[in-house]
């Protein structure tokens, strides 16, 4: 079993959680592969640059000076820092963006209502699994940055979600993969203000139910979709689920399972 | 033929000259190796988040502050701005610091009369050639900054003559090696004030005369000791001139080549 696991920005942000998360990922038995999110570190570097969170219509933009921030503190500073810790706890892990060995091409966002300037949109089947395999068949674990290519020579930002759920997909043609995706939740919950009504197990039909009774609403709508996407496009199973959970998430012991 | 070639500040701090360069650099047949050192950019981007360079006796120190930086900077921007625009070029370059797959370990220089900081020093036999071998096998051409790691959880800034040197040394034992040093110059001049009188080939019995002779002195003695010092570890050659001459200087008719 491969396990692409995706972690964010509150656990990139807090030393402590992160430290906990990696130790407990480098444990894990078999191929693996993290996809890091960026974090409150690049807005706070961008700062000392001058450089402000640019939005249209009140969605974030990527412009020329943010990419240049993101490839900095995305590629550089978190994915070396992450990439050196886990060598210490005896992980081989290797830290890559979507340009080394071209692993995620992708296309500029096309302009439409908004220009969403340097961002990537990526798609399974351009992913470059040839490469991944060699590297996981090497016993090394790629640490994957939020960031593309365009193929002529520009770096793009990319969500790290969508990045994790297209290489999912992408490698569940050459293993059984499972796809965590850690967040600040202990999983889907019936209840918003109860942390323990974590709902185990969602599978297509009762996606439906839940939707249409109002349960799940919101920005889980189009995470569950994606989950249930990457399901029917051949990931075994979606986990979601608190990062503090991690070890009980690869045993199917907390968090939503969306199969 | 593998070759292994550095080049500095003074290309990549020139758009056009860099470009020109990658240009070369993809066109070269064979498996090959880019090692990058730094530039004015990330001492601009220092100053912009109030990072100054610092010094202890007139050498320049890595605190942690400029530890962070070079790791955005080497690790991130440049590297990966070069991944890309090999990409670009049909390259299939993939971005790494010497912490990804532990390629590089380095010990933290220790501290005598001077504290360098976050300096690591590194020895050509312990670097990680198998991987780097199953990536050259695979087609890839692994572009280096000059970044390494303690094995404890640090990254570590290294010299990127240091890096080229022991990658190339290392690397003797599995392949035939020459290692080209792109610099401002032509080549090693008998007459610092003629670009036109390159030495074309000084062996370990002419460079004893050149140096009693004063023809080289300063800067380019150690140079030239460890380019020697290389050639005796087994690199097949070593090869010093300007980067604009790469092609010249890969076919042996342009630059000095030490051997």
């Amino acid at each position: 079993m491969l396990s692409v696991i995706k972690i964010g920005g509150n656990v990139i942000d807090d030393p402590a959680k992160l430290d906990t998360f990696l130790k407990t990922f480098a444990s894990i038995d078999g191929p693996k592969i993290l996809v890091h999110g960026g974090g409150k570190i690049a807005t706070d570097i961008g700062r000392q640059m001058g450089i402000e969170p640019k939005y249209a219509d009140g969605r974030r933009i990527t412009d020329a000076a943010t990419l240049h921030l993101v490839t900095m503190v995305y590629g550089g500073l978190i994915n070396k820092q992450i990439t050196a810790q886990l060598q210490a706890l005896g992980c081989n892990a290797i830290g890559l963006t979507g340009a080394d060995a071209s692993i995620i091409p992708a296309q500029k966002r096309p302009v439409k209502a908004i220009d969403f300037g340097f961002v990537g949109d990526v798609t399974s089947d351009q992913i470059n699994t040839g490469i991944l395999k060699i590297m996981l068949d090497a016993g090394l674990t790629p640490v994957l940055a939020p960031l593309t290519h365009d193929g002529a020579g520009n770096m793009l930002n990319t969500n790290a979600d969508t990045i994790a759920q297209e290489v999912a997909k992408a490698l569940s043609s050459l293993f059984t993969v499972q796809l965590i995706y850690c967040f600040e939740k202990k999983g889907v919950l019936s209840d918003p203000s109860n942390e323990d009504s974590v709902i185990s197990r969602i599978v297509a039909t009762t996606f439906e139910a839940l939707k249409s009774n109002g349960t799940v609403s919101g920005g889980m709508i189009p995470k569950l979709e994606n989950a249930l996407a990457a399901v029917s496009s051949g990931v075994q199973q979606v986990v979601i689920g608190a990062a503090d959970d991690l070890e009980l998430l690869i045993n199917n012991q907390a968090g939503t399972v969306i199969a």
